[in-house]
């Protein structure tokens, strides 16, 4: 196959899907293993994902009434110890600053002794407590409420096993943090951020989602409910997206945050949290690459129109040149999925070709190549990245330009739909919802060894009924599940009225849950 | 007078501005300091300015040509060992990381023994070290330079004073860092950044600036060449706004940045970098501050017309609240200074009077007052921040609803004017030229103890012919400013033809030098 990356998703029976998502990291230029044990460089194309989803999702946040905020790096240890399932939960794997300062030792540089801090200082993994204690002195009347604030920052929890997006100890997120006067405003506020990330999700990164609540075990430390987005992968795993806590007010007994209520009397508030993080370009690349690379929604990327002049030090290229510059402006100025058109003439002193193919690896949704006989002619030749080939070959189709100009938002438009469509056509045909039993999913998975998790074909997700079991009974199913390598996902927003028995315990079904191997 | 700060940053002979900085800073809700010692929390409106800032700046950094990306929060110990001057200049006072994980120990939370990292990691100071060893990998042939990349982050400079936005441990900035083939692409680079900020701070901060290079006991540690811009506050002291280095080939030969010319051999890179930080906020407050709180240039204020209804629960404020929604919404269809307007209606459940003075303190450059008369007679009465009083009273004007909308943006562009030329005058007024001998410049600025010195009254800077001295004969010129408790802020760009005598060594001056007090 012309120019495929020398691995696929999808060969045969063995699966090699993680070589491939590298392979795809790496050949469309989104980011590198860093000198840095499990911290990594987000390259310009990478990053520029990262500025799209930051501005798309900025927007959202600031229109549903949040301010955006900074508050420090570092935490005090001590504030890790207020709030006991927090710590239980994140007093793990953290970066701890116990320094301030290096000194030349015997020639070596080294932590000075005498500069060792009284106080250790952890980098944040997470924001609550240091935001719950400002909280703390900014409210003080039911007027000061709901505080609704965002922070966009980088976050670090210490990784043994690092997967470039997926999974690294420093990674870029946004986290809100509210307050509010009652459960009731809390929830609503948790339940409207599951809706935003979903719309957000499947609007702008054309990622279905499923929206749901997650399960006691896999709560955040403290929360009293998380939900969740989770999204599924070409490899049939579940990717959680996003995440949306209501905390009750077990954070404001810890960090005493207080209100006085309308009758002078001082009451707890209710706090929830909420993050996406660079995660979301992993699940990005996982849901829509294929064997040419990535395949970027218009909404997100970067660069929509890509125009790769083929010049060939002669005398016509000025016209191609002219040509060109005067396309790339045309298109700037037309508007597409609500933005202007971001159109780019790659001029760099490289081979037509080898651009041609960098930006089809990159995965920009149209590619342009402009030759002498196209501008002579006034037409323009392209690809839709969203459907490359036809078979082997590689697809392309001639407009007059003015035509093209004026289809580029439509094509943009189509584009956006057409690679949603694809992933929510392969996410509903992929959650089986006929195993009534423990035994029947365990078949349908099959138990695996690491290596053979790995290399496994495509399995997808089960929705089945369960008692929603707690305790040392959900300990017992996460077991179960465990030596199945399947993690419980959530329990769809989506509920029907009734439900069949439990397949782990039985008993009368209380809601379906999604169950699946996950990221 | 009427609701002025409780501190003035003029007050007869004793001057307290240090006290009416952070008065200020309070005052306005731009930022309060954290729990964690050194770091600060930026409220919403300091950084929405921040916001403000960067969108401003990210379109100049990226319409000259270059990318963002992100880089490893933490940088190896090692990776600073390897350039000799930077390891002097920088490891000093920095964050160090010596464990993973926490671990309960006898009751305590404490880091884990056997979670002690092989090598400790640094909390980036700046990242010329990790950049550069990226830059070693993606730099091979000449077709790859120049090489420009900038990123937004946090830094962390250990210090043992601190100041809110002015000297924070933890700091918000972009750093820029470029790979050059030869010195005259890698110097063209660092001056015409140079100029990039200074006009960013003319034009977008209303900071009046003075570009130069800075002698070399102000350079950046490994730099060949320091150039800054200067901007002078209003207790007459000099605040370093932005600096840009060219680095010449130390860096490159300590990261092995190397290229292979036309010829097929391997050259060193020329490499610069340069910076701008939440500092800025710092000038901007003190710039452009008065007894009242802040005064916000229109082009970085979050808002720039606010309006807050007089609302008295009563069947009229219906008709006020239409009135107020409609005149926003008219005004943020306009356009000032290139970009829409930012107007706000301020329907906080808060008496009207306080709201007005919150948005006095925050510096929104026009206020409007609504109340049932106007919304009755289709007036719009408005206060300018700028010009706020008539001796001790507060100015307003009255204007009809259209002709206000209409005016707007034309009053923006006045008002960013107005606080340029004011600090413009100051700065111009206040730069002494006529001194010819260091005991002249001893006398003008008085030797000062600590106290003094915050208490000073305003001297401004001095501008003087020098031999630029180096090495040990600068040393002692440093030495003897020090005990006035000033330094040399830069050379300017703007230079005459012919210098007098040197004030510091009496031979013939080959330049002339700024010589203040600084933060």
């Amino acid at each position: 196959m012309q120019r495929a990356l020398s691995v696929s998703r999808t060969t045969g029976n063995k699966s090699t899907f993680p070589d491939w998502y590298q392979a795809v990291v790496r050949e469309a230029d989104m980011a590198e293993v860093s000198p840095v044990r499990g911290s990594m460089i987000i390259k310009p194309w990478g990053y520029g994902v990262w500025e799209r989803i930051q501005q798309t999702l900025d927007r959202r946040i600031r229109e549903s009434g949040h301010d955006n905020c900074y508050f420090p790096l570092f935490i005090p240890l001590s504030f890790f110890a207020k709030e006991a399932e927090h710590v239980e939960g994140f007093a793990k794997e953290m970066a701890v600053v116990t320094h301030h300062r290096l000194k030349n030792i015997d020639g070596k540089l080294a932590p000075d002794p005498d500069a060792k801090l009284e106080e250790p200082l952890i980098v944040r993994p997470t924001s609550e407590t240091i935001i719950g204690d400002a909280f703390s002195r900014w409210v003080k009347s039911h007027r000061d409420l709901p505080l609704k604030i965002n922070q966009w920052a980088n976050v670090v929890r210490w990784e043994m096993r690092t997967r470039l997006f997926l999974r690294t100890s420093e990674f870029l997120w946004q986290e809100g943090h509210t307050a509010h006067a009652d459960r009731e405003d809390a929830r609503k506020e948790t339940l409207d951020i599951l809706e935003m990330y979903r719309e957000f999700a499947e609007t702008v990164l054309a990622l279905p989602v499923i929206a749901g609540e997650k399960p006691e075990n896999e709560r955040f430390p403290g929360a009293d409910n998380t939900y969740s987005i989770e999204a599924m992968m070409q490899d049939g795993k579940a990717l959680q997206a996003g995440t949306s806590h209501y905390l009750g007010t077990s954070f404001a007994h810890a960090q005493n945050i207080r209100f006085q209520n309308d009758e002078g009397q001082l009451e707890y508030c209710h706090t929830t949290s909420w993050g996406v993080s660079t995660r979301l370009i992993g699940g990005v690349i996982m849901t829509h690459g294929d064997d040419d690379g990535l395949r970027l929604p218009p909404a997100i990327a970067p660069r929509q129109v890509v125009i790769v002049p083929m010049l060939r030090d002669k005398p016509e290229d000025a016209e191609v040149l002219a040509f060109a510059e005067a396309l790339v402006k045309d298109l700037n100025a037309q508007f597409a999925l609500g933005e202007p058109v971001r159109a780019l003439l790659d001029t760099r002193a490289q081979r037509s070709a080898d651009k041609r193919w960098n930006w089809v690896r990159r995965g920009a949704p149209i590619i342009v190549e402009l030759g002498p006989r196209d501008a002579a002619s006034g037409q323009v030749t392209f690809m839709r990245r969203d459907a490359l080939r036809d078979g082997d070959k590689v697809k392309s189709q001639a407009m007059a330009r003015d035509e093209f100009v004026a289809a580029v938002p439509g094509l943009l438009a189509e584009i956006q739909q057409a690679l949603y469509d694809e992933a929510k056509a392969r996410l509903v045909a992929n959650i089986r919802s006929d195993l009534t039993t423990f035994d029947q999913v365990a078949d349908y998975f099959g138990a695996l060894s690491d290596e053979e998790e790995e290399a496994s074909a495509f399995r997808g997700w089960v929705r089945a009924p369960w008692s929603r079991p707690s305790g040392a009974a959900l300990e017992a199913v996460e077991e179960r599940l465990k030596a199945l390598k399947l993690t419980l996902r959530n329990a769809p927003m989506d509920q029907p009225q009734t439900f069949g028995s439990c397949i782990f315990t039985g008993e009368p079904g209380v809601e379906e849950i999604l169950i699946g191997r996950a990221y």
